[in-house]
C-alpha cells in the first residue's frame, strides 16, 4: 500500500533529490515559517526528513512532532535530523487519515508535498484541522507540475512531465494540487486563508539553481518514474529518452526553466 | 501592416484593457525602475502610453522619448500623459526596425510588450543597443502565455488560450518570449544580464486582481480575438465560447489564476 501511495518511491536515489529540493529551495519555501518557544508543531508527512530540518532549525525552541506511514522513512529522518545536532524532533508512525491524536493535540501543524500524494486532500485536511487548536495555524507547501515549462522546450519534454502527472494520478495523488490549495483550505474551514506563490526560475546566471532545482530535483523527479511510465506505455521509450535529454538541455547555458510551488497558511 | 503586427488590434476596448492591465500591474512591473535626473529614455513600442504614465510618473525628473509605429496611438499615449499632468514625455513615430536617431543617442531604454509582437525579436535588440550609450540600461517586461493556468480548468479553457498563442504566431510575434528573454538578452551582447520573474496570483482574497487582471486584462485579451480565432476555425464557436466561460467561471470565488510575466535589465 505505501508501495503505491508514494509516487517516487522510498530509493537512496530519492532520498538524496527530496533532500537536494529541500536544501535548494530552503529559504524559498522556509524563511517565513517559524513556531514560537514551547509551542507543539505536528509536522505530517515527513517522509526521510528533508523538510523536516529545515523546520527544526528555524523553530529550535519549538517541540516538533513529526510522522509519516513508513517506518523505514522515520529512521531514516531521525537519522537525518541527529547528524545536524537537531534535539527538538520526535518521531512517530502516523496516518493523517487516521491521526492518533486526541483533538486540539497541537499549536500549530505543518505539511509539505503530501496532499499532493493523498487521495482525498480534503479529508486530510479535515482531519488535520482536528487535531490543531482552536486558534491555531496550518500551513501547507505544495508543488504543481502544470507550473513547469522551459526553453528551449520540444512536445517530448512536456510529455515527460504530463506522464509524471497522469502516473500520479494513478497513484491516487494530484501534481496540480497547487493552484487549487487556496479552496481546499477555504473548504476545510479555515479561516485567513493567504496563499502565496513561490515561483523558481532558474538561468545561467543561477548556477546553484541549475544544479538543486533544475537538474537535481525536477528532471531527477520526472526520471524517476522512467520504469512506470515503460511499464504504463505511456510514452515510448525512444520518446521519452528524448524528453529528459531536452529537459537536460534546458538547463545548459541558453536554456531556462521555471517553477511555482504554492505555500498556504491559515488559522483554525 | 500595423493591422497585422498587434494581435489584439487597436478598438477602444483594447485601449482600455491595456490600460487595466497596467493599473493592476504597475506595482509588479514598474516599482523597481527609476531614471536619474537629466537622463535621455526610449521607451520602444508605447502603443497607447499605458505603461508610459506609469514609467514617466516613476522618473519625474528624466527626459522620456515614447515612440510607436501607430501615430493614431501616439496621440492616444499623448493624451493620456498630459491627462495625468506628466511633462517629462516627447512623441515620435518609429519603427523599432528602422530607429530614427542616431548611435548612441540614449542613456537608457525600456521596451514593455513590444519583442512579443514582432518577427524578430533578436534584430530588434540589436537596434534598441545601437541607440544605447555605452554602459546605459535596457529593461524589457514581456509576458508568457504558457505560464498562465488557472483552477477549475477545462480542455476548452486551455485551448482558447492555445489559440491566442497561436494567431499572435501567425502576427509575426510570440506569446511564449518570456521565458526567452535571458538568452535573447545575452546574444544580442548585453552584459550583467538580470531576468526575474514577476508572477501574479489570484484567488477571491485578492478582489482587484480578480477583476483588474484575471477578468479585465487576460480574459479580455483571449476574448478580444474572438472573430480571428473563429475565423481562422481553430476551435468551433461553441467549444471557444464555454471555454471562456470555464475561464470566467475561475474567477469566481474558489477560483484561481496564475500568470508569470518577465523583466530583463541588462547594461551594454
Amino acid at each position: 500500500m505505501p508501495e503505491t501511495q508514494y509516487v517516487h518511491g522510498y530509493s537512496a536515489r530519492e532520498a538524496d533529490r527530496l533532500a537536494d529540493q529541500a536544501n535548494a529551495l530552503s529559504d524559498l519555501l522556509h524563511h517565513d515559517t517559524a513556531y514560537p518557544r514551547a509551542s507543539l508543531v505536528l509536522e505530517c508527512g515527513c517522509g526521510t526528513g528533508a523538510q523536516t530540518i529545515h523546520l527544526a532549525a528555524s523553530s529550535p525552541e519549538a517541540e516538533i512532532v513529526s510522522v509519516d506511514l513508513i517506518p523505514e522513512s522515520l529512521e531514516q529522518a531521525r537519522a537525518r535530523v541527529e547528524a545536524v545536532g537537531l534535539g527538538n524532533v520526535s518521531f512517530q508512525v502516523a496516518d493523517v487519515f487516521d491521526l492518533p491524536f486526541p483533538e486540539a493535540s497541537f499549536d500549530h501543524v505543518f505539511v509539505c508535498f503530501l496532499l499532493e500524494h493523498v487521495p482525498e486532500p480534503e479529508k486530510a485536511l479535515l482531519n488535520l484541522s482536528r487535531v490543531l487548536k482552536e486558534g491555531g495555524s496550518i500551513t501547507v507547501i505544495e508543488g504543481d507540475h502544470g507550473s513547469w515549462y522551459c526553453h528551449p522546450s520540444t512536445p517530448e519534454a512536456e510529455r515527460t512531465v504530463e506522464c509524471l502527472v497522469e502516473i500520479q494520478a494513478r497513484h491516487g495523488g494530484n501534481a496540480l494540487i497547487g493552484r487549487r490549495l487556496y479552496p481546499l483550505l477555504c473548504e476545510a474551514g479555515f479561516r485567513a486563508v493567504h496563499v502565496g506563490p513561490r515561483l523558481v526560475y532558474v538561468d545561467d546566471s543561477r548556477p546553484d539553481l541549475v544544479e538543486g532545482f533544475s537538474k537535481n530535483t525536477f528532471i531527477a523527479m520526472v526520471e524517476g518514474v522512467r520504469e512506470q511510465e515503460l511499464s504504463l506505455g505511456l510514452m515510448d521509450e525512444a520518446s521519452w529518452d528524448k524528453g529528459i535529454a531536452d529537459m537536460y538541455r534546458a538547463a545548459e547555458p541558453g536554456g531556462t526553466f521555471s517553477y511555482t510551488f504554492f505555500k498556504g497558511t491559515a488559522l483554525k
